[in-house]
């Protein structure tokens, strides 16, 4: 992972010197949410862990949660360069492209991801569908929203774009799956990924027909309105 | 909730303010996960709360993960006893029944769920696929895979209990569904149980084809394998 952020108007020895320290305390506080759980990890820690003062952690991350948001955008980011080379053909192979480009990005952060799964998964202000993480996650489902509508096979009178709302859902199932998945090596997450391609296989036959492409529309709506919501408020309810 | 636990020989009035103390303590416990979630909540703050000894609290649950699976008990003992009323007939009909039971159980217990999710969704020792929370899953999950294995439909060639093992699966995803659900009032999740019916009334006419039935084995192998493995380790990965 690399450091994008650069503060302005410094000279350029301490922008990077800078960027090092910081690139250095965000592998540290990572490598502790992953030993230690993200709860059980205070700012003091990653200080000592580091050897620095807390001021210095303090400058880069105010809170652990701003720790969370930077892998977000990392991890979004890593993903929409590989998605970038996506080839042209049908949403299927697209879809499948992506989840495997997906998993690929995520894979090595498994054990961060792991001690995650309490905040991703929650409607906290660092939860997956907060505005606070907004921009990581539009990202990435705007990502499943292009592939699809610009897929070689959308059939007529489908908005691509619903299509690919539901896939980048179905995405985000894949991978809880694959971070409770407790066989060896998770193994089931890829024969899984494998059983979702037949599916769809069905549900593209099923989207010749006006009722098929009715489903999705009305699971896109449910969708946008339950999950994906624009005045979704964060926090707990 | 009613209180089940009794200590053993104990005079009859010693155990029944044993029993209340106990009672009082759990639900003042779960009042404070849900205002303050339970990572920010000690037991300390518990017993001031209670205006009783650490030490008293310790009598009755040894660590806050008790308390998580006292509830466990309590909400899955709940859904049994609603459970048991479930009326003859197709499974899909069966199956819609008890996800409103589930949800009936559920609803007035949302606030303290909610702050729960970070646990339940996870592969930690209180995660729902733990060994040490198995007693309260096995019995929902038998539920579903009893009353769809004596379901009035089930197709010949294939395993009641499979079915309804990948029932229960869906019936998580609703569940997990309700708890992020920022729509007012969850209004999303009826819509969205609703729309599960229909997409199951699209799986029945599938399930008469051999091909249809092999999807569903082929699920519930993974999902026996991949989330609710009896050898599955308790931890971190």
């Amino acid at each position: 992972m690399t450091v994008r952020t650069r503060p302005r108007g410094r000279p350029r020895g301490a922008t990077s010197k800078g960027a090092e320290t910081r690139d250095r305390l965000y592998r540290l506080a990572l490598e502790q949410f992953a030993r230690r759980g993200f709860a059980e990890t205070t700012l003091r820690e990653i200080a000592a862990a580091a050897g620095v003062s807390v001021g210095l952690v303090y400058r880069y991350f105010p809170t652990k949660h701003a720790i969370v948001l930077a892998l977000y955008d990392d991890l979004s980011r890593a993903f929409a360069e590989r998605a970038a080379r996506l080839p042209r053909g049908p949403w299927r192979e697209r879809f499948s492209f992506l989840v495997a480009d997906s998993l690929a990005v995520l894979r090595p952060h498994r054990t961060v991801l792991h001690a995650l799964v309490p905040i991703l998964v929650s409607t906290g202000e660092d939860g997956l569908f907060s505005p606070r993480t907004a921009p990581s996650r539009l990202r990435v489902q705007t990502i499943f929203e292009e592939a699809t509508r610009t897929a070689s096979d959308v059939p007529p009178g489908l908005d691509g774009a619903a299509l690919g709302r539901v896939l980048y859902l179905v995405h985000l199932a894949v991978i809880l799956w694959w971070l409770l998945d407790g066989s060896p090596q998770q193994r089931t997450t890829a024969e899984l990924v494998a059983f979702i391609g037949k599916v769809l296989g069905l549900a593209r036959l099923a989207l010749v027909l006006p009722s098929g492409r009715a489903l999705v529309r009305e699971l896109d709506e449910l969708l946008r309105r339950g999950l994906l919501g624009p005045a979704r408020a964060g926090g707990r309810p």
